[in-house]
């Protein structure tokens, strides 16, 4: 206990708390504690090198676009509405074959169905059906209502909806209705969706279990008894039980892709601000992403497009052959649970054996990531909710509280060196991936967690699920590489594994269009099979 | 001294300071001290409202730049050489009627002359004369050596420059020769430019009265007895003495502009990182800015063509008539002190009976910009300099040595706070300034301080004196504006006085276009005269 780190974090809690007025000094052994499990990766930071310029994200407008393409159009007969696809939906919605309000009442009796998986916090079936109603008229009149026509779209409940509340899955903000759309919303129902819900989430985004205290722990469709994944655990379980045919979720170290890869769906984390932030509650300025959760890489494809405001099939009408990939191994498959591990690499072979080019490479200084992604978000969700940790403590739940809390020990000298690291990061990740498409890795480290998971281990690092769980995730978002999880079968646990694919900033095209290959080369596969 | 901000200050000095194993503890009453100086800026901006996203500042690139233009040529005959402009001395070296070899010599002399100034650090005449020699026999041999052609340059001593060492005007640095240029310094050696030598600056760029204690302190030789100003004192110096035609600064609070009004010339800070920071040693990676001093608006236009690697005239051959200028009231006229007040105002009078249209509007929010620009250059600039206050603080001015310590204070809570407000404080700047040209202000706030002085009063405010000359011109280093310092005559007690005009991010033409427009509108006019 004497190690001088460990010393100089205690001499900080108090006088930090004291000197911004933080009355709760009674919690000085918590933030201790939960600090110490991060004393490790801060020490490493603190011996990293001094490489280079803070990093400035690109901004939006970068992105690889085809030129204009053929609308998907799928017009086989539906068998099961639930499960059907973006493009069936919406082409019979179109074609007329199928009514907005058809479809309306089939996902709210459903939905009504599964009340126990907790998935949605607000449900409305009135202005659902209100808004089906001028759907059905804009198409009776004859209008082309866009590539989404009638598709049910679960939205992550903090994101302000016109007609809804934003609880944000917190008691500690006052709920308001929604007065208008956020922009990612706006333009999914400007492509003709169908707003269905609001869907559950980790309170605040801050986590990745979903056991949200105020509004139902999130139940995991796939996998009873398990994790369902977070923080938009809402809308991959949605996703994940035919309650939705798109979730819409927002994702600052892995919230997308840790739900998809827990419910065996696709998470799609564009590039940064590739959809914009707007009207969303932010957790980290700099790391928070919007995307969509779905069952295919189509439909992630044709839902992004429409977050994204672009015409549909001009990301996702990208295809490729033989795609390059780079499986990075130092970090990135170090202390990975051995059943995922050899899943993955299962996984990775009949790739190879379909005609995937597999390299293998390191990304230099990622022993540096944790601590970068640590005080990164740490720091800027703890600002972004003083309000709430200043005036509402006793809205939040004990586990966001503290991780809040935690924010206003950082000194802006280690934010600032994290954000040197993260360009130096980012500009070693590029290296790495050279003229390769994707590179290629598990979403998580370990076999799905049992609920009730707090604490998991890691090698031989003990830590908090959220580090744990987003260890792989979350160098995506300091760097905002766009990044895919796709279903790839299932561990030796039984449980489904996710795998990643990550790409160059603005290439989401090529992510999704490497996911769209590796899905079709693994349908039907028993991986590792004969 | 029981105000709760400054007791908590107290708590955080030697908890901070233990926290990165800082050993000098023994100091801790200075950091007390000078952090009071700061108190009642830091105490608004916990007050400061919670506004929007963080700043990411915009890429370069996105420059407005003229299709190409006729070279600026000026063939008239030179007088005196060391006031000759760029263009004219351009022409006549491109037309052989004056030889690259002359220019170094004739300059070279005149640096001797002037040696008390302590305008450089490092001039080799031995080297100056082979860059000489080796321009002269490119223009012999007919070739096009660029616009810059024998263009005497200084460079400000923290800058690569390919055969000088680089002191960044301190002893905590071991000067390193330099094995290349600095991006800015090849670019303008491409245009055809003479490096003259290696200017004096403010230690680590870290201060704006350029009183060197390692190497001398930078006299003003329009206003003897005077500061400087700083950090880019020696640039500014050596422009105003006619040791060169082009001095290269760098600008993280003013420290372009500062030593331009209190020398006496023109001083340019582009938009944000439209000239590369390659090979330049940062201050604060965020708000640090390249740019030139010189004597005329002309002549800056075709030095920041150049080391922005544009072609000659695609900026500087842009032309307003009847300019829209904002005069930005609050704040920015608050705290003048009554000589430059009235001068400025007398000035813009002047302005306005030449034809421009001036509106007076405020930019709201302007009481945070000062914390603003603390937060964010005290926590960075700590951190580029972390490994020199631990190592080599002997090296180090008291001064500099004070400021640097006093960043690791700072929370990263409160600097997240400060690149929140830098976006604000942006977004409110572009809504003042509106469809108008440019804002018009005083460049400093006081009539220029005689040597020596470390504190100045501004109001009822007792400020360090970096903190007071930077406090209108800072703000457009956390904002990412163009802004141009132009000499506008003398106030009331002989002192020139610096006029600033700022204009949208990118319309850098528009800012020179303005300036040399005002530059006429001024020359030869009693300001306030009949």
């Amino acid at each position: 206990m004497n190690d001088p780190v460990e010393e100089t974090f205690k001499d900080l809690l108090s006088a930090s708390a004291r000197s911004r007025g933080y009355p709760f000094l009674e919690r000085a052994a918590l933030w201790e504690q939960r600090l110490a499990m991060h004393l490790q990766d801060l020490d490493a930071i603190l011996k990293a090198p001094d490489a280079g310029d803070m990093l400035v994200l690109p901004p939006r407008g970068e992105l690889e676009v085809l030129s204009p393409q053929t609308r998907p159009d799928d017009t086989r007969p539906i068998d099961d509405l639930p499960f059907a696809s973006v493009a069936q939906i919406a082409a019979h919605v179109r074609a007329r074959s199928l009514s907005p309000l058809e479809v309306a009442e089939a996902f709210l009796a459903r939905i009504d169905q599964h009340q126990r998986l907790s998935a949605f916090i607000t449900v409305r079936p009135e202005r659902v059906r209100a808004d089906a109603r001028a759907l059905d008229l804009r198409v009776t009149r004859g209008e082309d209502v866009g590539p989404l026509a009638g598709v049910p779209v679960a939205v992550k409940d903090l994101m302000q909806v016109r007609g809804y509340p934003t609880t944000c899955g917190t008691r500690a903000i006052e709920p308001r209705e929604g007065a208008r759309d956020a922009e990612a919303v706006a333009k999914l129902r400007a492509a003709g969706a169908l707003v269905i819900g609001m869907a559950n989430l980790h309170e605040l985004a801050y986590g990745v279990t979903s056991a949200n205290v105020h509004f139902g722990a999130v139940g995991n469709p796939v996998a009873p008894g398990h994790l369902p994944g977070g923080s938009s655990g809402g809308s991959g379980a949605a996703v994940a039980a035919g309650l939705a045919t798109i979730g819409v979720g927002t994702d600052t170290g892995g919230s997308i892709r840790v739900p998809a890869a827990c419910c065996g769906v696709v998470g799609f984390k564009p590039t940064h601000d590739a959809v914009s932030r707007e009207g969303v509650w932010p957790l980290a300025w700099s790391l928070d992403h919007i995307g969509p959760l779905t069952r295919s890489v189509d439909d992630a494809a044709l839902a992004f497009e429409a977050m994204a405001g672009l015409p549909a099939g001009c990301v996702g009408g990208k295809r490729v052959e033989r795609p390059r990939m780079v499986r990075p191994v130092a970090f990135f498959f170090d202390h990975v649970e051995d059943p995922v591990r050899a899943h993955v690499m299962r996984v990775i072979g009949d790739l190879a054996a379909a005609g995937a080019r597999v390299d293998e490479r390191d990304v230099e200084g990622m022993q540096y990531a944790p601590a970068t992604q640590f005080l990164t978000l740490a720091s800027e969700a703890c600002q972004a909710n003083w309000e709430l940790l200043m005036n509402r403590p006793e809205g939040l739940s004990p586990d966001v509280r503290l991780r809040l809390e935690v924010g206003q020990f950082i000194g802006a000298l280690d934010y600032v060196k994290a954000q040197r690291l993260r360009r130096w990061l980012r500009d070693n990740m590029l290296a790495a991936l050279g003229e390769a498409d994707v590179f290629v890795l598990p979403t998580l480290p370990v076999s799905i967690p049992p609920r009730g998971t707090s604490i998991l281990q890691i090698g031989e690092r003990t830590l908090p699920v959220p580090t744990a769980l987003t260890r792989l995730t979350s160098p995506f978002n300091f760097s905002g590489l766009p990044a895919l999880s796709i279903p790839c079968g299932t561990d030796a646990n039984g449980l489904p594994v996710g795998l990643q694919l990550v790409g160059r900033p603005g290439a989401d095209a090529t992510v999704l269009a490497v996911g769209r290959w590796c899905e079709k080369a693994l349908a039907g596969r028993e991986p590792g099979g004969a």
